[in-house]
């Protein structure tokens, strides 16, 4: 039987929902490894709408985040609490401002950050049974609050994100766009993605990189268990 | 200096707008054949909004095609009307209902369908000049009325859509899901991506041949000229 990994998404956009390419661009390369996904998202309401023409937040509109990232997914998609680690082999989360916005508070409270309760709810059973989790771009901010204290990440070379990670108990370590960082003892693999990407092949590389990764992590016993 | 490919977009979606995976990877493909892109897309209403969970239309909520479109770029797009063929080598035009609903009536019009004026006065010059133009997925049912009569693409099988090329004057030749059809006298360059593709990595053999015989035609002069 094929391995599964999760995708968890956060709406369709890089400014209030999952960035676009690098969720395409993780599908893709799981895909390619013959690796099996699924999509979760929360349903709830996204924080806002951002006019992503002018980035300004459009004033009385609402959207779904379950429906929007059901776009990104083709609409193959389910509600987040569907999601149960003990069906899937890894998680791997992409960026996108919406999970600094929608599946936490990052981009208003900083270092004051809460994670969404649905989100900690259903990583936490892949986090206890040591199952590879895989974060991107900004979603590495999670981290510390998500999972726990001293686990090695990268968002690239930001240092108020990477302060943010460090005054929240974390570890930051500066990364170029096309690697990776891997905590081994975690099983946590980050890459800076469009943190830093310039071009869409730059994010490519790094996120690929992950994916196998995460495909080897996912072969690999766990030695301690 | 790079050469240059025009790429145009139809809103965000794959039920009301262009379809993400095509996009993405056609973007992804020119990048990393070193090939500059910019995107374009009509500022008009879209036909509809499918809420792309149920896939039912979202009754009173409305949406702008080049606002939706700029999510796709992450907000790097220009509105149709300022796409100047003389500033490019080749145009695409990636797939999704949103071709035959925004850039088209085709969804409700079928083989009576026209083509959004715009799209003609910006495409007709790379037709007349002979630049490639390379279209997948729906977007090929466009060719008959945005170019002209007995040009060759395919849509892959699909007999309704197959049928009303036809109709319309154009030729449809099937296709394979990770094949592409040239038309080498007219420079028109077709894979069936979405239409046929159940798997994203399928799509992405099929448009990664279609853009790197883009890629090839751009740099071969034309022989009659």
């Amino acid at each position: 039987m094929t391995k599964q990994v999760a995708v968890v998404l956060a709406g369709c956009g890089v400014f209030d929902g999952s960035e676009i390419y690098e969720t395409t661009l993780t599908l893709l390369r799981l895909d390619q490894l013959g690796i099996g996904y699924r999509c979760f998202a929360p349903d709830i309401e996204q924080h806002h709408v951002i006019n992503h023409l002018t980035q300004e937040p459009v004033e009385g509109e609402s959207r779904n985040v379950l429906q929007e990232s059901a776009r990104l997914a083709r609409g193959d998609i389910q509600p987040l609490e569907e999601l149960k680690a003990d069906e899937f082999d890894a998680v791997i989360v992409p960026g996108g401002f919406g999970v600094a916005k929608n599946l936490s508070d990052f981009a208003s409270e900083g270092d004051g950050m809460q994670v969404l309760d649905a989100l900690k709810e259903t990583l936490t059973p892949f986090w206890e049974n040591a199952k590879p989790i895989g974060m991107m771009c900004i979603s590495p901010v999670l981290v510390p609050r998500l999972l726990g204290d001293s686990i090695a990440v990268t968002v690239g070379h930001d240092p108020s994100v990477a302060g943010a990670i460090s005054a929240m108990g974390g570890l930051h370590r500066s990364c170029a766009v096309d690697d990776i960082v891997v905590d081994l003892e975690h099983r946590v693999v980050t890459t800076p993605a469009y943190m830093l990407a310039t071009r869409i092949s730059e994010a490519a590389t790094g996120i690929f990189k992950l994916v196998d990764r995460i495909g080897e992590m996912m072969d690999q016993k766990v030695l301690n268990q």
